[in-house]
């Protein structure tokens, strides 16, 4: 079968011919219908740390998926042959202490699909029993392979309560454009994104959001403030990883408001944690993956009851050989979700 | 003024001419602008039990309201002559118990207007100004005045963490009637609404109700079980007040569900607590009022937004002079929300 | 080997001599050092409702155990040969939705140790691997194997937010005299506890109760209030399933409070809904088993530190042979929790 | 009557006669039994930014107190002469936005007693009704003084859901040790308290310190990793405002753990936020005051129940003239809290 996976330990992927996976008793083979790439794909093929020091090559690549099931091991009764499915990629070893208290996305002995076993980006993928999640006939492929992405920003916008609230989403990429349309499904109803380009600002607004803000033109706090009567954000998502975005969200802020963090500054940042944060009264939550499997529901469900479209994100759809040009427009920061297809 | 009011201990109302009320330091005088009829006003026209215990007439009726204030005692901080306000008709003590832990809604000193002081079936009423709410300027006089009454839907389904949620509504009221667009609004992933007659289930679809259950026609615990995978619903929201809806609901809501009650049952009601309430693991919470004031901050921006439009639940716009005629069509149960204007 | 068994579809137990168990790969045999009694088993000797639908005999009864792993499956990665374990004796399917949702609690095709597989009254019991608890080396037999009933009144007291509140606890059987102790540990400022007898009384002080309340000898709901400036308690713990129970506890409560249900009514009960629920603006949780494995956690540590001594609960201790005797004294009510040692 | 004011916009407080308080309709007259010392009074001595922007002397120090009400406004109905009183400091206006949403801790124009107007370190002050917290007459005047500081604490651990947690206190002032008494009451399973010097360890202990880790001789993060089965702390409360405190707190913590601030660093921090808080999964909570008046209620029951003696931080008790003294031991850092009396 075709699989693209990392060869080298280099730079770079490959399209090989792999065998189609063995399964174990506890594992379905699905033919994969559609993958989707995720900004970590991008980060492997250029061979970023961390990776070098996990990956052993060679490896199939690929972790956000949806296909049929086509085989099943002896013990697996949570799918039977012919069902829809998508796949969660951290494999939880459901007895550690974190697993235990209701935190698998968080397991102390975590691998992921894609990285410690062979991924999705092939005409088959081996999915253990415990990661399957069954989709309704209906849903189009390409909408179910994006489920799990789109759950990391269900997860962030569910932990900030956004019902009534005004909302500063910062950041315009694939998080921050989910999280806007999510924001505006549960009720948010002041929705504000800090966008870097007319091109994320476009699909935000199609997404619902009511006032954007370019980083590279606005005074981002001051547009937040104005537009709030001086008080500040009730909640803000930071969505976006950017070296100025933690220190201008915390100032975004009113006292006693909410922040949420799923972006990933690549550098150590400075704050001033008295006035910022203690004198603010204001709650910050880290996150990390989304919460097994109460995510899951909610994401299926808005979908499902097209309480959401998230159309407007998926700005590419090719066939999987065309993996490098995938990996080039997401590299390129001019892309919202990438979908391939292996057929 | 004009002024509607109960003068005698007994049915009825009646329309008389009265004095300008005399506002203490810490009230505003407000022109009111519109005014709103509750189910409470029909009870008291009625003088049904527990209203001869309390009321002492003469006294203006009416605790919906929207206006401008005219005249400000000297103490007054919170408004301006000339804003646009609306009124919480719960005048709490804000030093007793409850109040000190958060639960100013159900004050121990609790005065009522309308009830306890005169109210706002009025050319003017009175008002504390701990119990002004500011309205946008923008805001149509018809939508400020419902505030109070939608906002015993937007506690009942905040309480109620809908998001993403199978929810069903028991009751196409007003209250019902809210609380569907406030679930819709909010992220309610289902919404199945059981109602009586075909007048409230045109409403209901309005509002975004995405099933109707006609529980005359129906079996309306089969038909929600039918449509939640024979799981039961996530979440419950009795707004009838129904003989068997509380019976109803507790069956129709699956284990670990969660059942929000507004509707008052006349009767006492016997249910299985094992089976269907302790062995089911659910939630139960009583609604009385709204929280001071996030209910408030909720209703009003899901309103200016215009996340939310509740112009069909207005079924009825009367001059004051005809409140005859709106008691008539609110006790007919043939009506959404009745709203009158004293000029 | 030993082995105390339903052998009939009938009334009573009997003592066999029964196979060691052959354990699955997933499964591992645990030499038992202690087992205790639970309401259900008497519930199960007597052969009431619900069980005869439910039992197949033979079946060896019981599920609160203790005990030593003497072999593994294959699949068995959780536990070695040799640890002190404990068991959950509800063995969930962890695919169902209440199980993706996190409530494992209630998993929809759960099965349970000591009624749908053999149990724990014998020399040896199979346990899956997913049911197991480590115990700390120190921990004695008689104290690791009440966990699993202590985890009831962890998981009541918690969903409770005791801290602070003036607690009141209906019933002083086992479960109510853990809730006691586990609300005094937890920072209850002051617990009273309803009960039947001057047996139960005197262990109720002695776990930490302030004030005793004789059911028959006292107006509860008048001595609860007179304890809490006629205000009524914040919160009641219902762990007696008495008749009138409920309505005393729902009248015992003050308005906003916190009504938790672990007891089992017989019987239906008739409520005011409308004046002791809904417009009391409280909330009631329904208990059932114990959030997997979050209250375990709790019981294990508040155990292991000795914040909480459970010791005079336990006030029988009794070689396995005599499961007659045991069966006889928790029927006669006579008791707080009997231990059994197989050895 | 004495007072002791800051007199002049430099270093330093004075003794003075003044003139006793006049009240407003709406204030009562308190003659002070009790005062303490909080290190802002200390700021304040030193004339610390940022506090010679917000003083205007003449003005009276202190805010925390207990006395008897010997006079009260014509408008108060909250206590009555001869009432045993504390107040809490801050006075919110009770009708700004962070009011209306319940967080009148942090309300936009909040007044500080003994900063905004004249405050405790006298005979007699003047307290605004709203701020009365009234007192069972038993309790000791040196421990009623104190509650609005241990209300800091309360606050904090409130928010951290201690019950059956592994909790480390990074500082052991007055706060630390607070929270050390109240993690312990609240059901923490294991304490760490860490501590610079061998008089706050001793006090810790006192306090309900399981473990005493000294940050000048231990490697902090390594004792809590190994005293946490090298997972780290389920709740980190930082009391400290040390430099490196919240960096070894983040480090010291579990992944989806807790960590609440109290302590105010005097500099920006710098940390790894992709690390230590977003794919770590943890929430951080700023605190600011203490909730009114839930943590007055809490607080007050757990002294007035006797369940925490906090007379171990109280190391020293002073007339009010030896002001300086006192001043002087809170700035060495060798005291716990220091209570002062007028007479």
């Amino acid at each position: 079968m075709k699989a693209v996976a990392k060869m080298q330990k280099a730079k770079g992927l490959e399209m090989t011919e792999a065998e189609v996976p063995q399964i174990g008793q506890n594992d379905v083979l699905v033919e994969v219908k559609a993958c989707s790439l995720c900004g970590t794909d991008v980060h492997i093929y250029n061979w970023d740390h961390p990776w070098p020091d996990r990956i052993k090559p060679p490896r199939t690549l690929g972790h956000e998926v949806c296909g049929i099931v086509v085989e099943k091991g002896s013990n697996v009764t949570a799918a039977e042959v012919g069902d829809f499915i998508s796949a969660e990629s951290h494999i939880a070893d459901n007895t550690c202490y974190q697993c235990r208290i209701g935190n698998s996305n968080i397991c102390m002995n975590m691998k992921l699909l894609g990285v410690d076993i062979n991924g999705s980006f092939a005409e088959y993928v081996s999915v253990p029993q415990q990661n399957i999640w069954k989709n309704p006939k209906s849903m189009p492929y390409e909408i179910a392979t994006l489920q799990e992405s789109m759950g990391n920003s269900v997860y962030t916008v569910e932990e900030s309560n956004v019902n009534g609230k005004n909302v500063v989403i910062f950041g315009a990429g694939p998080t921050g454009l989910f999280a806007t349309g999510i924001s505006r499904v549960l009720g948010a109803s002041q929705i504000m994104v800090v966008v870097g380009t007319e091109f994320h600002a476009r699909i935000a607004k199609q997404m619902g959001a009511d006032i954007i803000i370019n980083r590279h033109e606005q005074d981002v706090v001051k547009e937040i403030k104005s537009a709030t009567d001086g008080i500040g954000a009730d909640v803000v998502l930071e969505m976006s990883g950017a070296g100025d975005a933690i220190d201008q969200s915390l100032k975004s802020l009113r006292q006693g408001g909410q922040l949420t963090l799923l972006g990933l500054p690549l550098r150590p940042i400075s704050i001033d944690w008295s006035k910022d944060i203690v004198l603010k009264d204001i709650n910050i939550k880290g996150i990390n993956g989304r919460k097994l499997w109460q995510t899951w529901v909610t994401t299926s469900r808005l979908l499902h009851s097209k309480r959401i479209d998230i159309t407007p994100i998926i700005t590419h759809k090719l066939p999987l050989e065309k993996y490098e040009e995938a990996i080039a427009v997401a590299a390129a920061g001019q892309s919202g979700k990438v979908v391939m297809f292996p057929k």
